[in-house]
């Protein structure tokens, strides 16, 4: 599979579509995507492998020439890839318990290496799934937890992040370790509500909806990259409470979907939006 | 009908409801609500006025007594009442359209009195449909355009003011005019981008959902009681004319809703919130 | 808590709000619905029992004159009540893992007495949450499989029973010794594709939106009184299998929302239909 | 702009490709689909036709190579084109006040070119947006009604048609005579609730959803390819006027997104499904 962004210009469908097809492979899905403001062409290709001329970790170089012309960033990516996968959670359960769950049933294209914390709550729950777990408390001294979490992701090479309600503010120095690679679910519709308690916000603003957001981490708290988000209705009878309640059937369903984008290589970051395919 | 509001007690609803039974009226449609923080009661009761024991104009002084000893604010409506509602325009037609077309079907509880608008693009379609078209123009001056706007719905007895996209800002003496009986449709989900071009903001945050939001007008700017929301799925694909386009049928609907639980006085303004029953 | 119907006439809600008022108790929400149709009155009041005069195993008693002066049929629940409530699952855990986590999280209004499924698969599931766990399977001999399963359901005096995508055909006999409290969740918009395959049926059709039903089951297949209902936008893209994984999270979601509303005693039954008050 | 079906083969898009670059057009959109199970590969290509090589009335004839070696079906359009419409209404305004309204404002890639129907009451509405109108009562005489309204339909080179709520039943020969070329707006959520008084249907069934459907009409039914699809929530408060009140919001709505797909030739009719590109 391609992931390819240049600057948009006439020729570039067809070379791409060329280089496949010369080589023996059959295109299985295409998408692509011009922003006409910027002058930026995107495009995502997947293509059969089988019996394709060119080896798979040869694939880049030979396309390399292609991509120099166009002044593209390319990215290779099969479809048989798993990447590593760190779930970190606070005391909620229900975002984690429902990623464990689609993983058991196989459908997450990757592996869930470990399970960290800053609560030993879901010691059972990684153990009954065979994941491991790590309890990492913040206690006096929350930088060093920080970069405690950070070299514990680092020496398990992981390569994809997940904030399942994960209550800390990261680090700038975590965040770029894992650049676009840490996905967090907001439990707002951004950006409306940042910060802190956006069930209370919502509740006093006496808003008819509520949200869920699930975004790529940066360095500015909840600017990042949206990559999906959804409301559900709600009314004067909800106190915060019933929002909070609600608004968790909702960050599941939310962060899933963006998990699953971001795993299948659907997502394009550019600047501070996505280009989601489908 | 009964529209009221009285701090929380026992034996309010006995004694409205023993009110309504002695005197012969049966109950249509009863809601409620309580608010446990503020410790308030809201209740919306429709009964039968079909050979109700007191006469309409005197249910208020007979429901006093109960009144009084509970600390009521009260409303008495009839459903056969019809407002005078006042439509304010300016260029775009979808909201005012819409309108008109929902009165011409006989679903609106109200009667067009006129239409106003700071352009004077409507006025065939308004003589099409045999309501009064006023143009004000702002020219140079613009509060003095405020001011005639505001006397002309004093003038005609206007009882309550939909801004189909207007797109002025009211003077504070305006809003004071109609307190709670103005109605706007805002272009996003409020709280999310107030201000001008919404559109563009959701645009330029890569937001997934665009909104809609009806609500009361009052002195703050886009922080009025919101009576009614809702969003619509976009993408990347969608650039800020997309959004835009997309986000007109959002509007019409939103706006359509709001004032159709206004004229049915199902809607109970509650410091900046509203209780909007069915 | 009350939740009564009765024939629609004039009288009804003074003569209970009398009650609970001269009683001590204070109506923390109530909600009612006239059918005009058929002249019937349903209500459903939840009341403050701290202080009320008539201790709440005589409350029927204390009631029954207002009952059968209006001809009512009335339950008595308390908000404290735990039914026993057993989970029949086949292959599929989705709905079952997401029912345990909201009873881990104190989410459900009931005690999950046990978990019975037709295959062995789930066994481990159950026994981290500490739940007994019956396999019962079909064998040579379905009938037998049918009746073994309804004895275990009596002797474990279970309430309530839901079907977590349970792929067996109940019969007739088990169904009647839970009227109205089988709940199931059937995966399509019911009453479009009904039976079986209703992800392949959709397929074939080319739907635009695919649905999933929760419902109380009943002797006719498919046509028990629908509690919730919710749909998700599809299209040409997704396959039999994209729909049945796009499904599994509406099922998760509607089947959690109906067996909420039933153990809260939202819902009264009302020929082949339901009222489900908020 | 290229629509274009074929047996699923590698090269396709390469060619397509190609075929636009050499002859110095760009593309602006680019979506393909293939369905796996029939073999089948469908696209849809837009590309910029200012300084392209070929006349636009000898592009057919220029890929005509191309298509015959890959088998495909080609339909060739141009945003430019405006297709004759006819919008065939019955007593119901709300569809056709909404297609209207969006004609005038731009929205709509056609000539609305007359609006007929078997009742009088639009005339002054067809008059006020200076379009022909055509009463054709249906009298004593159903099939000369029909035959009239295809030959006036005929006679005036009408290319799409618009059911708006016309309430007629088609002759084969009226469908026969614009195939995959009418589009109708049922009011239920197909396959649920076939044919007549489906608000009727659906309040007897008790559902909590109800929908519309865009579809365009073949031989049989409300069995044509389904274009759009959307629901609303509704309840037991609802009753069959009230479905019926709310269904047609969904009714517009749906009913002009179909419209505007098939005049953007987004959608691809294959069997009896279709393939709508964005």
């Amino acid at each position: 599979m391609l992931l390819l962004s240049c600057p948009d210009q006439p020729g570039v469908v067809a070379h791409v579509a060329d280089f496949i097809w010369r080589n023996g492979g059959n295109i299985v899905t295409a998408e692509q995507h011009t922003d006409h403001i910027d002058g930026l062409f995107f495009q995502r290709v997947e293509f059969t492998l089988d019996g394709f001329a060119v080896e798979r970790n040869e694939i880049a170089e030979a396309f390399a020439p292609i991509a120099e012309r166009f002044l593209m960033h390319v990215r290779v990516h099969f479809s048989d890839e798993r990447p590593r996968l760190a779930i970190l959670a606070s005391k909620s359960a229900h975002c984690l318990v429902d990623l464990l769950a689609r993983s058991a049933a196989g459908e997450l294209r990757a592996d869930i290496a470990l399970i960290a914390s800053n609560h030993a709550d879901h010691a059972d729950l990684a153990a009954f799934h065979g994941i491991d777990f790590h309890h990492l408390p913040v206690g006096d001294d929350p930088p060093a937890q920080d970069r405690a979490m950070t070299a514990l992701l680092q020496s398990e090479r992981i390569d994809r992040v997940v904030l399942a309600r994960y209550m800390r503010i990261l680090s700038p120095d975590f965040v770029d370790t894992f650049p676009n690679r840490i996905i967090n679910i907001h439990h707002s519709f951004l950006p409306a509500f940042v910060g802190a308690k956006p069930y209370r916000q919502a509740s006093e603003r006496g808003v008819k909806l509520i949200g869920a957001t699930a975004h790529y981490v940066t360095a500015d708290l909840d600017q990042g990259p949206i990559i999906d988000q959804d409301v559900t209705r709600v009314s004067h009878r909800d106190d915060v409470e019933a929002l909070a309640r609600r608004g968790r059937d909702l960050e599941v369903i939310v962060l899933a979907r963006a998990v699953e984008a971001d795993l299948e290589n659907r997502v394009l970051v550019w600047g501070h939006r996505t280009i989601v395919f489908h």
